[in-house]
């Protein structure tokens, strides 16, 4: 029987690692490295930089292995995210070779329960291995830490959404705070910025962590501007943020 | 000038300390331990007990202080509320002592950001300190870690919340997946079970950890009756759920 452990190791700052995860880390025995090609190179990096850092273990062995990529030729969202982490399940299976290893670690970005599909390529293995999860810092928890800010009012409520979200259904109905991911860059141009605080950071918890903040309609052209330099700048972004009606 | 650092330490598992919350614990003068009195006296013991494991720095002093209780005489939330942290923000002033020590430290439960009010409190110390903010795993990513689930269905929003705000206001407009905290029991009573899956965990990440899972319709008065034994058994719960609608 394989034991999977899918390890958040938080978003660029090799600090957020617990102790959990290094002590996960090391009792693998094998530890699988996703590398997703040139423009995000420095996110394979980071796993590297951790493990030089962290691993101990001699006995531990690493394996990169290569993304497939998403067959843009489907029409249907669904079906090609599916037939995608059926592809990725392959590549998983291989890289573990035959017999598995008895402990096999995957360094996750963030938390494995936020907006990843490790879970779900996981439930596709077979035979299923023993899943076990480590939590690691999210990109929000850093977004809040970075600016100092409560996620929530006193008592209320947060909805966690994406960009494609904000865009095709807007504001949703009674939300109070909205942080938003996996925005393809300037979905809060979409809702209407009056009474609208915006908390925006990019690469958080990196070295090339920027952050702004403001009322929406004063800082939004700014954001969007800083974004495309950024960008520009370094080949890829990541950005989050927390907006709040008041 | 005082810099005073809010550091997550996670919901119970020492191991869920980060690298980066180490560090600071570790370059503070002064960190102030907060007593909650009897019932919750494990939340003071695991403070002292990561202390024990993690404190190297021999000039660092500790210092343990009661927290005021809320005066249930004024009959407003919000008031009662912020007349709680004036009288915190003024047992702080206290512990820290004057001149007050240049770096400060607080550990905070799970996440600063999340349900939590130490950075409003620490918004009422005069002169203001320099604020920082160290993530620490939540107990909703124990929550999820425990049941080895996703937060969030594909591309789908998340909303956290109250129980409080979910007896009152019911199930949220649009909303997918509920995340539950705070809830001084059972709020998931009060909404129309058809079609809702729970996954319900209290001391998440602690030894005591319990975890149970499966149709709200058929769970529900397991859970309530596990809540009421334990609670009873240890004298105080925590716990915290995960509601969807499929
Ligand atoms: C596929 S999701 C993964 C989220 C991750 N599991 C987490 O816990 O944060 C990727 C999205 O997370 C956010 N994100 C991840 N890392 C980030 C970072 N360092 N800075 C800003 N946003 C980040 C962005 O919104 C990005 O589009
Ligand atoms: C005042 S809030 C603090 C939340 C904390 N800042 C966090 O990041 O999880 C307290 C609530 O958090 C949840 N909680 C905290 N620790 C928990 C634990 N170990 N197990 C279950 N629930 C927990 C419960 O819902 C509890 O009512």
């Amino acid at each position: 029987m394989t034991t999977l452990s899918l390890i958040g190791i938080g978003t660029g700052n090799p600090d957020h690692l617990t102790l959990q995860a290094i002590r996960e880390i090391n009792a693998a025995d094998l530890v699988l490295i996703p590398r997703k090609g040139e423009g995000k190179a420095d996110l394979a990096e980071l796993r590297r930089a951790i493990l030089r850092e962290v691993l101990t273990n001699p006995a531990t062995l690493v394996a990169e292995f290569d993304l497939p990529v998403r067959d843009e030729a489907v029409a249907d969202y669904r079906e090609r995210v599916d037939g995608w982490h059926d592809a990725i399940a392959g590549v998983w299976e291989a890289a573990m070779g035959s017999p598995r290893p008895a402990r096999v670690a995957l360094l996750v970005w963030g938390d494995p329960s936020l907006y990843d599909s490790t879970l779900r390529i996981a439930a596709r293995l077979s035979p299923a291995p023993d899943l076990r999860v480590i939590p690691g810092i999210t990109s929000l928890q850093a977004l809040t830490a970075a600016h100092a800010i409560p996620l929530n009012t006193i008592g209320g409520p947060v909805t966690i959404t994406t960009g494609r979200q904000l865009r095709d259904h807007g504001w949703p109905e009674g939300a109070e705070t909205l942080a938003v991911m996996l925005d393809a860059g300037g979905a809060f141009m979409a809702i209407p910025s009056e009474g609208v605080t915006i908390w925006w950071g990019a690469y958080v918890g990196m070295a090339e962590e920027i952050v702004l903040a403001g009322p929406l309609a004063e800082v939004s052209e700014r954001i969007l501007a800083t974004r495309a330099e950024a960008r520009a700048r370094h080949g890829w972004i990541m950005d989050i943020y927390l907006l709040r009606r008041m």
